[in-house]
């Protein structure tokens, strides 16, 4: 009577299947053996708290600690709690962008932002342009929803900005919205309110969305930083953000999409996104009812203070790796990354900038990321995030491993030669 | 040169179109007019914060409280905080299912959990089975992801059992996975450890794995409360859980899914639980970070104490309610929530249990949840969580309704017999 016990595997969904981390994948596949001799530096980890030189503001602490006092247990609305939605509006509204709470939705972390954003305006046959290079969680949404992409260029002659031209050639009947990030990760680019304007013209001549990927907005070093809603004045944009970068909170997973409207031409969209949010149910109610004071408490010396700290960052590792010749940094404009350039030919016995990476790891115990996991070769992402003494050290040991694999013609000279090479 | 502006709607994906919310829906087309002389008494929300007297235990809030005084800000694995998937795997092993943290994975509540788990095993061309009356965030989910539905039927004369032959019979070679809700929301229902043998033989017999909405677990009145995995020999089943209800905290949204393995047969569904973790990067840290202590501390009494409430609260709705022609309440037997039927034949001018729901919150301010949004009609469900004084209120209320809208044969005798009839 009885049947055979099923000893098959349990098949797993085409979501499942497709639902990738390029990360995930490349770290799997990158030999990591740190030198044993040497403390293992990583520059590739895009989290600020890890090295306890960037906490957040008191004033965050406390307004959570106040929350915990207050009876705040329950569910609030999926899209957010009105008096934070409100708070955020109030906070994102400028002249020229008038934001209500109904305007505001409240997401488990700027990723889940651009989840509901994605999944709204993609389908299997309507693609989302993404800049390449990009944060790669772009894919694992699209990948996970079926939504084709499309990748448009940055240029890192130019400040990784857009290639509009491009751009402008990649769309068609089934482009559903353009994605932009601004400030960048992995670029550490700001772009000009020119250019934003630019890649506004853009969307506002195909009669597309933007998802603005803002989650560094205010975190630029030199000059303003406007987010394209505020910037733009007939193209709807749906601005992504939260709490995980300026206010330093990454693991409390709070974070906000911000529509704005223009015209009513997102009414349909507004009630698409307030079903996303319903799969999940929204994010944590005690950071949720932190938001108000957050973002009223905080001084602005704390924003300040941060800048100045990751601009000293970006300075150091400019300074110290500009005179490599086997590297190219390019000078970060803001968020918290910088990308350096590997110009493999000038190094002996490295085939590709992953080789370089797996080395450095081997060699000098120094993991910066390698930014085909954005979508470009021969470029690393070094993070701004790190302690001094750290950057410099491992700029110490980059160079040293530069000046120990470069190229033949000069190699060649003489082995003993290394160390005066690395003072230069 | 310049193109006319864009006034078309964006559109929206099909994905967006198809996330259904059948409570939300419910409530926009229920006329809630609530009768102003009297106060409105909302027995419609699983929210157990919501009338104060479910309050979390203080070992719950001084453990989140001394996360926020240890640097709990950064990014931990999408997956889950290795310390907190420890003690979820030490707490929930039994001598017959022993878990490790490489089979927990925390989730953005229990919904997200049912999210990872559904996307997982759910494909456009193979189907879940879901209970009927249950949850309606399965169907949310199915929709967002375009995974296919069938309904197996619950019993409400034998305890809302499943009927395992119609179960059966809507398995095919097309069946993803069974998913199970115990102790149940709608019902209030918890299965004997023979009913849940019975529908494990059911899953094995077909080779199918089992979904299991295991949120509240040690939630029943009357002895045991097992878990599906726990009683599975061969059968590898996702159960999914959470802080939400035992914990009394819903708001802080954070859940988890267990996943019992058998022979290996989830070998790759774990990949695709990881990735799909990855597509929102997990929960909020502070609760995580709090996880080993909540499990630890919080004593036996507070889990005790909320029972006595529950099934205080379910005692006084039966009894007040059973002796009235009109309504048929099912005792519930765990959980928060309680099934009344509504004798629609038996009420003079009512037509079915929306109008009967209608009419109520317009004359009587009491508000119970019509059970079709759980898929079924002619029931409403009550909450168990409200105060005593405000269920006698809203009982009192409900039997003068039903006294006032009783079939005519009755109620011809005379308007004036209408409140010697109430008393009894
Ligand atoms: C460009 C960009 N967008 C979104 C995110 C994700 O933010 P959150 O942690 O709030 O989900 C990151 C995190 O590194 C990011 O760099
Ligand atoms: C059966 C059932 N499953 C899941 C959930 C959702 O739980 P969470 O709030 O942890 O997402 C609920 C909430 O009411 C529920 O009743």
């Amino acid at each position: 009577m009885r049947q055979p016990v099923c000893k098959n595997l349990v098949p797993i969904s085409h979501c499942a299947e497709h639902t990738l981390n390029p990360i995930r994948k490349l770290v799997d596949n990158l030999k990591i053996n740190p030198n044993p001799d040497k403390s293992f530096l990583r520059l590739s980890i895009g989290d600020p708290s890890v090295f306890g030189n960037f906490n957040p503001p008191p004033e965050v602490i406390s307004a959570v600690s106040e929350a915990l006092t207050t009876s705040c247990y329950g569910y609030v609305p999926a899209h957010g709690l009105v008096a934070a939605r409100e708070a955020i509006a109030q906070y994102y509204t400028t002249p020229k962008s008038t934001l209500t709470s109904e305007d505001i939705y409240i997401a488990s972390g700027c990723s889940d932002a651009l989840r509901i954003a994605m999944d709204c305006l993609g389908d299997s046959d309507r693609h989302i342009l993404l800049p390449r290079p990009g944060f790669s969680l772009y894919q694992t949404i699209a990948g996970n929803r079926g939504i084709p992409v499309k990748f448009y260029d940055l240029d890192p002659n130019n400040n990784w900005t857009v290639n509009l031209k491009q751009l402008e050639s990649l769309i068609d009947g089934n482009t559903a919205a353009i994605l932009v990030t601004n400030p960048s990760n992995p670029c550490g680019s700001a772009f000009s309110v020119q250019h934003q304007l630019e890649i506004i013209a853009v969307a506002e001549k195909y009669g597309l969305p933007i998802i603005a990927d803002e989650i560094y907005q205010g975190m630029v070093f030199e000059g303003d930083s406007r987010s394209f809603g505020e910037l733009s004045d007939n193209v709807p944009v749906l601005s992504c953000g939260g709490l995980a970068k300026r206010w330093l909170v990454p693991g409390w997973r709070v974070g906000w999409l911000i529509a704005h409207d223009r015209h009513g031409r997102l009414a349909t969209v507004r009630g698409g996104l307030t079903r996303l949010c319903q799969v999940i149910i929204g994010s944590n109610v005690l950071v949720q009812a932190a938001i108000p004071k957050i973002l009223a408490n905080v001084p602005q010396s704390f924003y300040t203070a941060t800048l100045t700290k990751l601009k000293k960052a970006a300075e150091i590792l400019y300074s110290e790796l500009q005179d490599c010749p086997q590297l190219r940094p390019i000078m970060p404009q803001g968020a918290m990354y910088m990308m350096v350039e590997i110009k493999v030919d000038m190094l002996e016995d490295i085939a590709n900038h992953m080789e370089f990476v797996e080395k450095l790891i081997t060699e000098q115990s120094v993991f910066p990321l390698p930014a085909n996991i954005f979508g470009i070769p021969n470029y690393v992402r070094l993070v701004l995030t790190v302690p001094e003494d750290i950057l410099r050290e491992a700029c110490h040991r980059i160079l040293e491993f530069c000046a120990q694999h470069k190229a033949k013609v000069l190699r060649k000279k003489s082995r003993t030669d290394i160390s005066p090479m690395l003072s230069s």
